[in-house]
Protein backbone atom coordinates (compact mmCIF):
# COMPACT_ATOMS: atom_id res chain seq x y z
CA UNK A 1 0.00 0.00 0.00
CA UNK A 2 0.95 3.79 -0.57
CA UNK A 3 -0.21 6.83 0.78
CA UNK A 4 -0.16 9.03 -2.01
CA UNK A 5 -0.99 13.15 -0.99
CA UNK A 6 -2.71 15.61 -3.23
CA UNK A 7 -2.73 19.38 -4.00
CA UNK A 8 -6.18 20.27 -5.72
CA UNK A 9 -7.89 23.46 -7.11
CA UNK A 10 -11.53 23.88 -7.35
CA UNK A 11 -13.70 26.40 -8.30
CA UNK A 12 -16.81 25.91 -5.74
CA UNK A 13 -19.56 27.39 -7.40
CA UNK A 14 -20.94 24.25 -8.74
CA UNK A 15 -19.80 21.90 -5.90
CA UNK A 16 -21.75 21.59 -2.31
CA UNK A 17 -18.96 21.18 -0.79
CA UNK A 18 -15.97 19.08 -0.31
CA UNK A 19 -17.40 16.24 1.44
CA UNK A 20 -19.21 13.60 -0.21
CA UNK A 21 -23.26 13.41 0.69
CA UNK A 22 -25.66 11.64 -1.64
CA UNK A 23 -27.23 12.39 -4.94
CA UNK A 24 -24.88 16.02 -4.38
CA UNK A 25 -22.30 17.08 -6.59
CA UNK A 26 -18.77 17.30 -4.09
CA UNK A 27 -15.43 17.61 -4.72
CA UNK A 28 -14.62 14.52 -2.62
CA UNK A 29 -16.93 12.90 -4.64
CA UNK A 30 -15.96 13.81 -8.11
CA UNK A 31 -12.12 13.16 -7.51
CA UNK A 32 -12.91 9.54 -5.74
CA UNK A 33 -14.72 8.77 -9.37
CA UNK A 34 -11.47 9.58 -11.41
CA UNK A 35 -9.39 7.68 -8.68
CA UNK A 36 -11.68 5.05 -8.92
CA UNK A 37 -11.34 4.91 -12.94
CA UNK A 38 -7.50 5.53 -12.90
CA UNK A 39 -6.51 2.94 -10.37
CA UNK A 40 -9.07 0.87 -11.02
CA UNK A 41 -9.99 0.56 -7.01
CA UNK A 42 -12.46 2.79 -4.66
CA UNK A 43 -9.99 4.66 -2.38
CA UNK A 44 -11.25 7.34 0.16
CA UNK A 45 -10.08 10.86 0.10
CA UNK A 46 -9.23 12.40 3.63
CA UNK A 47 -8.87 16.37 3.14
CA UNK A 48 -6.70 18.46 5.31
CA UNK A 49 -10.35 19.97 6.18
CA UNK A 50 -13.86 19.95 4.63
CA UNK A 51 -15.08 23.60 2.60
CA UNK A 52 -18.55 23.87 2.77
CA UNK A 53 -20.84 24.89 -0.59
CA UNK A 54 -19.35 27.49 -2.76
CA UNK A 55 -16.31 27.67 -0.98
CA UNK A 56 -12.85 27.94 -3.50
CA UNK A 57 -9.78 26.43 -2.78
CA UNK A 58 -6.26 27.34 -4.68
CA UNK A 59 -4.65 24.16 -2.61
CA UNK A 60 -6.64 21.96 -0.92
CA UNK A 61 -4.74 18.90 0.19
CA UNK A 62 -6.00 15.50 0.37
CA UNK A 63 -4.43 12.05 0.88
CA UNK A 64 -5.38 8.35 0.21
CA UNK A 65 -4.26 5.06 0.44
CA UNK A 66 -3.70 3.04 -2.88
CA UNK A 67 -2.37 -0.89 -3.67
CA UNK A 68 -2.11 0.17 -7.63
CA UNK A 69 1.02 0.45 -8.63
CA UNK A 70 0.14 3.01 -11.20
CA UNK A 71 3.01 5.25 -11.78
CA UNK A 72 3.23 8.49 -10.35
CA UNK A 73 4.36 10.88 -12.58
CA UNK A 74 1.75 10.06 -14.70
CA UNK A 75 -0.88 10.04 -11.72
CA UNK A 76 -1.88 14.02 -12.35
CA UNK A 77 -2.54 14.49 -15.81
CA UNK A 78 -4.09 10.73 -15.40
CA UNK A 79 -6.55 12.02 -12.50
CA UNK A 80 -7.18 15.51 -14.49
CA UNK A 81 -8.00 13.79 -17.58
CA UNK A 82 -11.37 12.40 -15.89
CA UNK A 83 -12.26 15.73 -13.88
CA UNK A 84 -14.27 18.57 -14.93
CA UNK A 85 -13.08 21.58 -15.39
CA UNK A 86 -13.87 22.94 -11.96
CA UNK A 87 -11.39 20.55 -10.11
CA UNK A 88 -7.87 20.07 -10.76
CA UNK A 89 -4.96 18.04 -9.22
CA UNK A 90 -1.95 20.39 -9.50
CA UNK A 91 0.52 17.34 -7.59
CA UNK A 92 1.07 14.21 -6.13
CA UNK A 93 3.43 12.67 -4.13
CA UNK A 94 3.95 9.68 -2.09
CA UNK A 95 4.02 10.61 1.82
CA UNK A 96 4.93 8.47 4.44
CA UNK A 97 2.07 5.72 5.94
CA UNK A 98 2.08 7.72 9.44
CA UNK A 99 1.37 11.28 7.34
CA UNK A 100 -2.37 12.38 7.96
CA UNK A 101 -3.60 15.54 5.60
CA UNK A 102 -6.07 16.82 8.76
CA UNK A 103 -4.23 16.05 12.32
CA UNK A 104 -0.75 16.92 10.71
CA UNK A 105 -2.12 20.59 9.24
CA UNK A 106 0.60 23.16 10.97
CA UNK A 107 -1.47 26.14 9.31
CA UNK A 108 -3.34 27.19 7.08
CA UNK A 109 -4.49 30.24 5.05
CA UNK A 110 -7.59 31.42 3.89
CA UNK A 111 -8.61 34.35 1.65
CA UNK A 112 -12.04 36.47 1.75
CA UNK A 113 -12.94 39.21 -0.87
CA UNK A 114 -15.51 42.04 -1.11
CA UNK A 115 -16.53 45.22 -2.82
CA UNK A 116 -17.81 48.22 -1.51
CA UNK A 117 -20.05 49.21 -4.17
CA UNK A 118 -23.41 50.10 -4.52
CA UNK A 119 -23.61 48.91 -7.91
CA UNK A 120 -23.03 44.93 -8.54
CA UNK A 121 -20.30 44.26 -10.28
CA UNK A 122 -21.22 41.19 -12.45
CA UNK A 123 -17.23 40.31 -13.29
CA UNK A 124 -16.58 39.96 -9.80
CA UNK A 125 -20.00 38.52 -8.45
CA UNK A 126 -18.65 34.47 -8.66
CA UNK A 127 -15.81 35.69 -6.45
CA UNK A 128 -16.22 38.66 -4.09
CA UNK A 129 -19.32 39.41 -2.01
CA UNK A 130 -20.46 42.97 -2.41
CA UNK A 131 -20.64 45.01 0.52
CA UNK A 132 -22.00 48.79 1.69
CA UNK A 133 -19.83 51.50 0.93
CA UNK A 134 -20.14 52.79 4.34
CA UNK A 135 -17.43 50.21 5.14
CA UNK A 136 -14.95 52.01 3.83
CA UNK A 137 -15.79 55.31 6.30
CA UNK A 138 -14.00 53.07 9.36
CA UNK A 139 -11.27 51.56 7.66
CA UNK A 140 -8.48 52.24 10.01
CA UNK A 141 -10.53 50.76 12.90
CA UNK A 142 -11.62 47.38 11.39
CA UNK A 143 -7.62 47.34 10.89
CA UNK A 144 -7.23 47.92 14.18
CA UNK A 145 -10.04 45.78 14.62
CA UNK A 146 -8.53 43.00 13.12
CA UNK A 147 -5.63 43.06 15.78
CA UNK A 148 -6.97 41.91 18.13
CA UNK A 149 -8.02 38.70 16.96
CA UNK A 150 -4.28 37.70 16.40
CA UNK A 151 -3.02 35.61 18.57
CA UNK A 152 -4.57 32.47 20.61
CA UNK A 153 -7.12 32.59 21.65
CA UNK A 154 -10.67 31.42 22.34
CA UNK A 155 -12.80 31.67 19.13
CA UNK A 156 -16.15 29.72 20.22
CA UNK A 157 -17.41 33.43 19.75
CA UNK A 158 -17.11 33.06 15.68
CA UNK A 159 -17.81 29.09 15.46
CA UNK A 160 -21.36 28.39 14.14
CA UNK A 161 -23.10 26.00 16.09
CA UNK A 162 -23.81 22.50 15.18
CA UNK A 163 -20.16 21.80 15.29
CA UNK A 164 -18.87 18.56 16.98
CA UNK A 165 -15.57 20.69 18.16
CA UNK A 166 -15.09 20.94 22.39
CA UNK A 167 -11.85 22.56 22.27
CA UNK A 168 -12.14 26.30 20.85
CA UNK A 169 -8.65 27.16 21.23
CA UNK A 170 -7.05 28.38 18.00
CA UNK A 171 -3.77 30.70 16.93
CA UNK A 172 -4.20 33.34 14.35
CA UNK A 173 -0.56 34.16 13.23
CA UNK A 174 -1.48 36.65 10.45
CA UNK A 175 -4.64 38.97 9.67
CA UNK A 176 -4.01 41.10 6.43
CA UNK A 177 -6.09 43.21 5.27
CA UNK A 178 -5.79 44.90 1.81
CA UNK A 179 -7.67 47.18 0.07
CA UNK A 180 -7.24 48.40 -3.58
CA UNK A 181 -9.95 50.61 -4.77
CA UNK A 182 -13.14 49.29 -3.30
CA UNK A 183 -11.64 45.89 -3.12
CA UNK A 184 -11.02 44.78 0.01
CA UNK A 185 -9.21 41.34 0.71
CA UNK A 186 -8.73 39.87 3.88
CA UNK A 187 -6.02 37.33 4.24
CA UNK A 188 -5.77 34.78 7.34
CA UNK A 189 -3.57 32.00 8.59
CA UNK A 190 -4.34 30.56 11.74
CA UNK A 191 -3.21 27.01 13.46
CA UNK A 192 -6.90 25.87 12.01
CA UNK A 193 -10.29 27.10 11.81
CA UNK A 194 -13.77 26.47 13.28
CA UNK A 195 -16.81 26.38 11.78
CA UNK A 196 -17.06 29.29 9.59
CA UNK A 197 -14.80 31.05 11.67
CA UNK A 198 -13.42 32.97 8.80
CA UNK A 199 -16.77 34.25 7.58
CA UNK A 200 -17.72 35.27 10.99
CA UNK A 201 -14.45 37.00 11.33
CA UNK A 202 -14.95 38.71 8.17
CA UNK A 203 -18.83 39.66 8.86
CA UNK A 204 -17.54 41.53 12.26
CA UNK A 205 -14.47 43.09 10.72
CA UNK A 206 -16.90 44.43 7.83
CA UNK A 207 -19.40 46.02 10.45
CA UNK A 208 -16.49 47.77 12.36
CA UNK A 209 -15.69 49.31 8.99
CA UNK A 210 -19.44 50.40 9.06
CA UNK A 211 -18.61 51.83 12.26
CA UNK A 212 -21.67 49.42 14.08
CA UNK A 213 -18.72 48.60 16.30
CA UNK A 214 -15.43 49.47 17.73
CA UNK A 215 -12.30 47.96 17.41
CA UNK A 216 -12.50 47.80 21.39
CA UNK A 217 -15.59 45.12 21.44
CA UNK A 218 -13.50 42.58 19.80
CA UNK A 219 -11.60 41.70 23.29
CA UNK A 220 -15.03 41.33 24.69
CA UNK A 221 -16.21 39.04 21.69
CA UNK A 222 -13.78 37.00 22.33
CA UNK A 223 -14.37 36.58 25.91
CA UNK A 224 -18.07 36.42 26.11
CA UNK A 225 -18.13 33.01 23.76
CA UNK A 226 -20.96 33.59 22.88
CA UNK A 227 -21.57 33.51 18.94
CA UNK A 228 -24.68 35.95 19.16
CA UNK A 229 -22.11 38.58 20.08
CA UNK A 230 -19.99 38.69 16.85
CA UNK A 231 -21.43 39.51 13.47
CA UNK A 232 -23.04 37.51 10.88
CA UNK A 233 -21.60 34.69 8.44
CA UNK A 234 -20.68 36.13 5.23
CA UNK A 235 -21.51 33.76 1.99
CA UNK A 236 -19.04 30.69 1.08
CA UNK A 237 -18.76 31.88 -2.44
CA UNK A 238 -16.19 34.84 -1.82
CA UNK A 239 -14.09 32.29 0.43
CA UNK A 240 -10.50 30.43 -0.66
CA UNK A 241 -8.37 28.21 1.03
CA UNK A 242 -5.42 29.66 -0.05
CA UNK A 243 -2.78 27.14 1.12
CA UNK A 244 -1.93 24.20 3.93
CA UNK A 245 1.51 23.83 5.49
CA UNK A 246 2.98 20.49 7.18
CA UNK B 1 -36.65 62.99 -26.95
CA UNK B 2 -33.63 62.63 -24.65
CA UNK B 3 -30.78 60.77 -25.34
CA UNK B 4 -29.11 58.00 -22.62
CA UNK B 5 -25.83 56.98 -22.54
CA UNK B 6 -24.98 53.72 -20.30
CA UNK B 7 -22.18 52.37 -18.86
CA UNK B 8 -22.30 48.86 -19.21
CA UNK B 9 -20.30 45.67 -17.23
CA UNK B 10 -21.05 42.05 -17.87
CA UNK B 11 -19.80 38.45 -17.90
CA UNK B 12 -19.90 37.61 -21.14
CA UNK B 13 -20.17 33.51 -20.19
CA UNK B 14 -23.78 32.86 -20.22
CA UNK B 15 -24.38 35.62 -23.29
CA UNK B 16 -24.31 34.96 -27.13
CA UNK B 17 -22.17 38.24 -27.03
CA UNK B 18 -23.86 41.66 -27.34
CA UNK B 19 -26.03 41.83 -30.51
CA UNK B 20 -29.40 40.92 -30.74
CA UNK B 21 -30.33 37.84 -32.22
CA UNK B 22 -33.38 35.84 -32.42
CA UNK B 23 -33.49 32.50 -29.94
CA UNK B 24 -30.36 33.40 -28.08
CA UNK B 25 -29.48 35.71 -24.44
CA UNK B 26 -27.59 38.45 -25.80
CA UNK B 27 -26.39 41.14 -23.62
CA UNK B 28 -28.63 43.80 -26.01
CA UNK B 29 -31.61 41.80 -25.83
CA UNK B 30 -31.16 41.39 -22.11
CA UNK B 31 -30.60 45.05 -21.35
CA UNK B 32 -33.59 46.27 -24.15
CA UNK B 33 -35.63 44.25 -22.39
CA UNK B 34 -35.22 45.32 -18.97
CA UNK B 35 -35.44 48.95 -20.50
CA UNK B 36 -39.19 48.23 -21.89
CA UNK B 37 -40.19 47.38 -18.55
CA UNK B 38 -38.59 50.33 -16.56
CA UNK B 39 -39.52 53.28 -19.69
CA UNK B 40 -42.86 51.50 -20.83
CA UNK B 41 -41.32 51.84 -24.12
CA UNK B 42 -39.28 50.29 -26.93
CA UNK B 43 -35.86 51.40 -27.13
CA UNK B 44 -33.24 50.40 -29.18
CA UNK B 45 -29.29 50.18 -27.77
CA UNK B 46 -26.36 51.43 -30.16
CA UNK B 47 -23.09 49.86 -28.33
CA UNK B 48 -19.49 51.27 -29.09
CA UNK B 49 -19.14 47.90 -30.80
CA UNK B 50 -20.30 44.79 -30.79
CA UNK B 51 -18.68 41.79 -28.51
CA UNK B 52 -18.37 38.22 -29.59
CA UNK B 53 -19.87 35.51 -27.47
CA UNK B 54 -18.24 34.50 -24.41
CA UNK B 55 -16.49 38.13 -24.11
CA UNK B 56 -16.61 40.07 -20.98
CA UNK B 57 -16.56 43.50 -20.81
CA UNK B 58 -15.49 45.87 -17.54
CA UNK B 59 -17.01 49.20 -18.82
CA UNK B 60 -19.25 48.81 -22.35
CA UNK B 61 -20.93 51.46 -23.54
CA UNK B 62 -23.96 52.28 -25.35
CA UNK B 63 -26.79 55.00 -26.04
CA UNK B 64 -30.42 55.17 -26.66
CA UNK B 65 -33.45 58.06 -27.26
CA UNK B 66 -36.31 57.73 -25.28
CA UNK B 67 -39.60 59.60 -24.57
CA UNK B 68 -40.26 58.60 -21.32
CA UNK B 69 -39.53 61.13 -18.64
CA UNK B 70 -37.89 59.25 -16.09
CA UNK B 71 -35.77 60.56 -13.53
CA UNK B 72 -32.02 59.92 -14.67
CA UNK B 73 -30.86 59.76 -10.93
CA UNK B 74 -32.98 56.96 -10.34
CA UNK B 75 -32.53 54.91 -14.25
CA UNK B 76 -29.47 53.00 -12.65
CA UNK B 77 -30.88 51.36 -9.55
CA UNK B 78 -34.23 50.68 -11.87
CA UNK B 79 -32.42 49.34 -14.50
CA UNK B 80 -30.54 46.76 -12.25
CA UNK B 81 -33.15 45.61 -10.36
CA UNK B 82 -34.75 44.14 -13.58
CA UNK B 83 -31.18 42.67 -14.71
CA UNK B 84 -29.84 39.10 -13.72
CA UNK B 85 -26.47 38.91 -11.99
CA UNK B 86 -24.06 38.81 -15.05
CA UNK B 87 -25.16 42.63 -16.21
CA UNK B 88 -24.88 45.64 -14.55
CA UNK B 89 -25.69 49.44 -15.56
CA UNK B 90 -22.44 51.43 -13.59
CA UNK B 91 -23.43 54.77 -15.26
CA UNK B 92 -26.25 56.20 -16.93
CA UNK B 93 -25.99 60.38 -18.28
CA UNK B 94 -28.01 62.61 -20.47
CA UNK B 95 -25.95 63.05 -23.32
CA UNK B 96 -26.23 65.70 -26.90
CA UNK B 97 -28.91 64.96 -29.73
CA UNK B 98 -25.74 64.81 -31.92
CA UNK B 99 -23.01 62.10 -29.73
CA UNK B 100 -23.06 58.83 -31.26
CA UNK B 101 -21.96 55.41 -29.21
CA UNK B 102 -19.78 54.14 -32.16
CA UNK B 103 -19.05 57.22 -34.72
CA UNK B 104 -17.67 59.02 -31.61
CA UNK B 105 -15.19 56.77 -29.94
CA UNK B 106 -12.21 57.82 -29.72
CA UNK B 107 -10.18 54.80 -28.87
CA UNK B 108 -11.00 51.25 -27.11
CA UNK B 109 -9.01 49.06 -24.65
CA UNK B 110 -8.82 45.32 -24.59
CA UNK B 111 -7.35 43.31 -21.74
CA UNK B 112 -6.80 39.60 -22.82
CA UNK B 113 -5.62 37.11 -20.01
CA UNK B 114 -3.93 33.85 -20.62
CA UNK B 115 -2.02 31.69 -18.32
CA UNK B 116 1.01 29.38 -18.83
CA UNK B 117 0.86 26.11 -16.92
CA UNK B 118 0.94 21.99 -18.22
CA UNK B 119 -2.02 22.05 -15.59
CA UNK B 120 -5.70 23.23 -16.20
CA UNK B 121 -6.08 25.69 -13.09
CA UNK B 122 -10.44 25.71 -12.42
CA UNK B 123 -10.45 29.00 -10.50
CA UNK B 124 -8.70 30.87 -13.83
CA UNK B 125 -10.87 28.63 -16.27
CA UNK B 126 -13.53 31.08 -16.93
CA UNK B 127 -11.70 34.36 -17.49
CA UNK B 128 -8.29 32.69 -18.51
CA UNK B 129 -6.44 30.87 -21.24
CA UNK B 130 -4.37 27.88 -20.60
CA UNK B 131 -1.11 28.42 -23.04
CA UNK B 132 1.65 26.32 -22.97
CA UNK B 133 4.36 26.80 -20.60
CA UNK B 134 6.49 27.36 -23.70
CA UNK B 135 5.24 30.71 -24.31
CA UNK B 136 7.67 32.01 -21.51
CA UNK B 137 10.69 30.66 -23.37
CA UNK B 138 10.94 33.61 -25.76
CA UNK B 139 9.07 36.31 -23.48
CA UNK B 140 11.27 39.14 -24.68
CA UNK B 141 10.81 38.40 -28.31
CA UNK B 142 7.10 38.31 -27.66
CA UNK B 143 7.58 41.90 -26.17
CA UNK B 144 9.76 43.26 -29.00
CA UNK B 145 7.38 41.51 -31.30
CA UNK B 146 4.42 43.52 -29.86
CA UNK B 147 6.49 46.67 -30.74
CA UNK B 148 6.25 45.98 -34.37
CA UNK B 149 2.16 46.40 -33.85
CA UNK B 150 1.71 50.10 -32.12
CA UNK B 151 1.24 53.11 -34.50
CA UNK B 152 -1.21 52.88 -37.53
CA UNK B 153 -1.07 49.91 -39.68
CA UNK B 154 -3.13 48.26 -42.07
CA UNK B 155 -4.55 45.27 -40.21
CA UNK B 156 -6.30 43.41 -42.79
CA UNK B 157 -3.90 40.16 -41.76
CA UNK B 158 -4.92 40.59 -38.18
CA UNK B 159 -8.83 40.76 -39.47
CA UNK B 160 -11.04 37.96 -39.40
CA UNK B 161 -12.97 36.92 -42.65
CA UNK B 162 -16.78 37.54 -42.58
CA UNK B 163 -16.05 41.43 -41.50
CA UNK B 164 -17.68 43.79 -43.90
CA UNK B 165 -15.31 46.41 -43.50
CA UNK B 166 -13.29 48.25 -46.40
CA UNK B 167 -10.70 50.12 -44.71
CA UNK B 168 -8.35 48.29 -42.28
CA UNK B 169 -5.84 50.51 -41.23
CA UNK B 170 -6.08 51.11 -37.23
CA UNK B 171 -3.99 53.04 -34.69
CA UNK B 172 -2.23 50.98 -32.09
CA UNK B 173 -1.64 53.29 -29.52
CA UNK B 174 0.01 51.37 -26.50
CA UNK B 175 0.28 47.07 -26.53
CA UNK B 176 1.32 46.48 -22.95
CA UNK B 177 2.63 42.88 -21.55
CA UNK B 178 2.59 42.02 -18.25
CA UNK B 179 3.43 39.00 -16.61
CA UNK B 180 3.10 37.83 -13.12
CA UNK B 181 4.55 34.28 -12.47
CA UNK B 182 2.92 32.33 -14.95
CA UNK B 183 -0.16 34.34 -15.76
CA UNK B 184 0.49 36.88 -18.55
CA UNK B 185 -2.13 39.85 -19.49
CA UNK B 186 -2.08 41.47 -22.82
CA UNK B 187 -3.49 45.10 -22.47
CA UNK B 188 -4.19 47.10 -26.20
CA UNK B 189 -5.20 50.60 -26.56
CA UNK B 190 -6.31 51.55 -30.34
CA UNK B 191 -8.72 53.96 -32.69
CA UNK B 192 -10.65 51.19 -32.87
CA UNK B 193 -10.27 47.35 -33.83
CA UNK B 194 -11.33 44.50 -36.74
CA UNK B 195 -13.40 41.94 -36.36
CA UNK B 196 -10.97 39.36 -34.00
CA UNK B 197 -8.39 41.20 -34.19
CA UNK B 198 -7.18 41.65 -30.71
CA UNK B 199 -7.62 37.52 -30.28
CA UNK B 200 -5.67 36.84 -33.67
CA UNK B 201 -2.78 39.76 -32.28
CA UNK B 202 -2.49 37.80 -28.46
CA UNK B 203 -2.55 33.87 -30.84
CA UNK B 204 0.54 35.72 -33.24
CA UNK B 205 2.56 36.95 -29.96
CA UNK B 206 2.03 33.83 -28.18
CA UNK B 207 3.54 32.23 -30.93
CA UNK B 208 6.13 34.11 -31.07
CA UNK B 209 6.63 33.20 -27.48
CA UNK B 210 6.94 30.13 -27.97
CA UNK B 211 9.96 30.18 -30.43
CA UNK B 212 7.40 29.05 -33.56
CA UNK B 213 7.82 32.81 -35.39
CA UNK B 214 10.76 35.46 -34.67
CA UNK B 215 9.74 39.32 -33.84
CA UNK B 216 10.69 40.35 -37.23
CA UNK B 217 8.08 38.16 -39.02
CA UNK B 218 5.29 40.68 -37.55
CA UNK B 219 6.08 43.72 -40.42
CA UNK B 220 6.20 40.92 -42.96
CA UNK B 221 2.79 39.73 -41.76
CA UNK B 222 1.19 42.85 -41.82
CA UNK B 223 2.52 43.96 -44.80
CA UNK B 224 0.79 40.74 -46.52
CA UNK B 225 -2.54 41.98 -45.57
CA UNK B 226 -3.15 38.14 -45.67
CA UNK B 227 -5.14 36.67 -42.56
CA UNK B 228 -3.13 32.86 -42.99
CA UNK B 229 0.04 34.41 -42.48
CA UNK B 230 -1.00 35.67 -39.00
CA UNK B 231 -1.38 33.16 -35.72
CA UNK B 232 -4.58 31.08 -34.91
CA UNK B 233 -7.91 33.29 -33.31
CA UNK B 234 -7.89 32.68 -29.24
CA UNK B 235 -11.02 32.50 -27.35
CA UNK B 236 -13.41 35.11 -26.40
CA UNK B 237 -13.50 33.57 -22.57
CA UNK B 238 -10.49 35.80 -21.30
CA UNK B 239 -11.27 38.93 -23.56
CA UNK B 240 -12.17 42.31 -21.84
CA UNK B 241 -13.33 45.56 -22.89
CA UNK B 242 -12.07 47.68 -20.28
CA UNK B 243 -12.73 51.14 -21.57
CA UNK B 244 -13.80 52.99 -24.03
CA UNK B 245 -12.94 56.97 -24.40
CA UNK B 246 -14.64 59.89 -26.56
Amino acid sequence: MRKILLTIQYNGKNFCGWQVQDNERTVQGTIESALKTVLGEEVKLVASGRTDSGVHAYAQTAHFMTSSNFDIKKLVPAINGNLPNDVSILKAKQVKEDFHARFDVKQKTYMYQVYASEVMLPLYDDTHTQVSPKVLEHYEEMKKASEYLVGKHNFKAFCSSGSATVDFDRTIYELKIKKQGSFIEFTITGSGFLYNMVRIIVGTLLEVGEGKRTAEEIPEILASEDRTKAGKTMSGKSLFLVEVKY
